[in-house]
């Protein structure tokens, strides 16, 4: 349209005129134009040969595409085969995706790997990160430097960010709900193995490592839950398994066996839940009538079981939306580190489907 | 021990020594020593100053270390919330941390991402790709240069490594296991939403994107197994949906209605056949007495269902096993990439549980 004397347009040409005319992505420009690795010779030297034809010139900007002006997020999580994790991380990147950062998630719980660990290995390629990281908040935070690192399930400590889940109110509603339903024997499953979650040894107490030995329980939601059925002031089991089904059904089998009046069980997470539903029909039981079971987490997986699992729900798209609504504001400035502002305390709600 | 006049060891201190006299983990002596982000100022100072009164000096070695000399690999799944991607994660990650590798996962089926615009952006960053990438495994290669790509479920082309599935084989065991149940009016679900696998758009085929409607399968595994069930003569229903267990729910309840004397549903995935076992409950039939249900993967959710799904289950953990291997093998140059050997084809086994 503009009148050139070369036939070429009046205004330079940017690198999407030389990608379109190339038939390549701008990234592939850039790799071109920069020297960098990643692509053939022969479309390198079509590059080039073309930028030549158009006068274009890379910029700084463009450089910067590819060589990490996205923002680049890592995701630390224990245990990809535990539902929750891979629901949450699918939440966290569909949010940050939206935003147009670029998320690598981290499965560290391998190989007597930690949270730390996780932390370590991610930071030379990112500007934050987001995790579950069992208990290295500091250590971690320390490890990005000035880079925000938002911590879920622990104490924040040094952390820029926090996000915790309330219990307490999440026991509450379940314990009132068994209660409503007249439930006269009911039993708490948790977990109490700390392999996925890189925890160091003295954490772990060996008192709750077993089913029906009057331990305590050692994660912080069975902590919640022990206080409000302690203050029912009726008698109630505890019991812990390794966090799996399979695990979890064993325990399950085993309180049923020696405490056949249970007729109500609340569970650690919906994962442990989905065991104990079968470790309730193994036994001849009627789900809800002869003994309910209660989940936690509110993972896809819930709805796909028989009976329907009832349980205490996070909402998981807003457990994301917050860690990616607080990661920005402590990458823009408008949270500061530490702050009240970079606490969060996220609810669980009580869904009711057909098990409780 | 050796007498030195400074009272030090008559060796060179080690990177080491530095670590366990400050506290400190070796990665962090090494962001001390090289003037990397990710520590506090404290600690570099205080690193440093023992440093000095060790005598150590960082070597090129232990500088490595941080940068980038441990292999790092990047895995390109289209889908975590798909418990069959997950489980296959874990699988490589575990048994690629046990070879000291480190792994990051890019989770791409979100906005609009495809499988190439994962290996793109781990490309800066990893040694090698493993990854569902929904057909770029030549563009994806070329993003790598001469680093190793293998990709899964497709067709190899310019990619260094490839694995695929026999879905011959694994149709053929569940149609004979069906006819040998003596089931007369068998239906295939197929799965037709490339939402996740970003697929460019041509490769949709709107007329199997419904159910019922007498289109052709769209999927790989669809078309193997349309190819058997043709083959034995008797009629049998196509149909398709998202692949999510909600959508398979709703298209195996609208056959149900429509095609009341189906007996026998072969499904695409695990997950799906989830969402089928629920319709045909839904229906007030009973499975498989009323109508078996066969599905395909082989995930842990399998099991949790009711009542326990029979699958063409992949052994996840020999999948994971063979990408590394392969992938060892091509790093090493043990295997030539494009090669016979960096081509490998797994076997599905038919896992009767109750469904069938």
């Amino acid at each position: 349209m503009s009148p050139t004397t070369s036939g070429r347009p009046a205004k330079p040409a940017t690198i999407l005129d030389v990608a379109a005319a190339a038939g390549v992505s701008r990234q592939t420009v850039t790799r071109a134009m920069n020297g960098m690795p990643g692509i053939r010779e022969s479309t390198r030297e079509r590059v080039q040969e073309l930028a030549r034809e158009l006068g274009y010139t890379p910029s700084r900007f463009a450089k910067g595409l590819v060589q990490g002006s996205r923002t680049s997020v890592g995701l630390a999580i224990p245990d990809l085969t535990n539902p929750y994790f891979p629901a949450f991380a699918s939440s966290v990147v569909e949010l940050a995706t939206q935003r147009g950062w670029h998320i690598v998630v981290d499965d560290y719980g391998h190989g007597g790997r930690s949270g730390l660990d996780a932390v370590e290995h991610l930071a030379p390629h990112v500007d934050a990160v987001i995790g579950y990281l069992g208990g290295y908040a500091d250590q971690a935070q320390a490890a990005l430097g000035r880079r925000p690192l938002i911590v879920l399930d622990e104490i924040p400590g040094g952390a820029a960010g926090g996000i915790n889940f309330d219990y307490a109110r999440a026991g509450k509603l379940a314990v009132e709900h068994l209660r409503t339903m007249r439930r006269r024997s009911i039993a708490y499953l948790d977990a109490c193995e700390s392999r996925h979650l890189g925890l160091p040894p003295e954490s772990r107490d060996p008192l709750a490592s077993s089913p029906l030995d009057g331990g305590v329980p050692c994660t912080v939601r069975g902590k919640a839950v022990a206080r409000l059925l302690d203050g029912t002031g009726t008698p109630w089991s505890l019991l812990a398994a390794e966090e799996t089904a399979g695990a979890a059904r064993a325990a399950a089998a085993a309180l049923l066996r020696e405490r056949r009046d249970t007729d109500g069980i609340l569970v650690f997470n919906d994962l442990m839940a989905a065991g104990v539903l079968k470790a309730v029909a193994d036994a001849g039981l009627r789900v809800p009538e002869d003994c309910a079971v209660v989940g936690m987490d509110g993972i896809p997986l819930g709805e796909l079981l028989t009976p329907e699992l009832s349980t205490l729900a996070l909402d998981l798209r807003e457990v994301g939306r917050a860690a990616v609504e607080l990661l920005d504001g402590l990458l823009t400035g408008a949270i500061e580190p530490g702050s009240d502002a970079s606490r969060l305390t996220l609810v669980h709600q009580l869904i009711l489907r057909k098990s409780a």
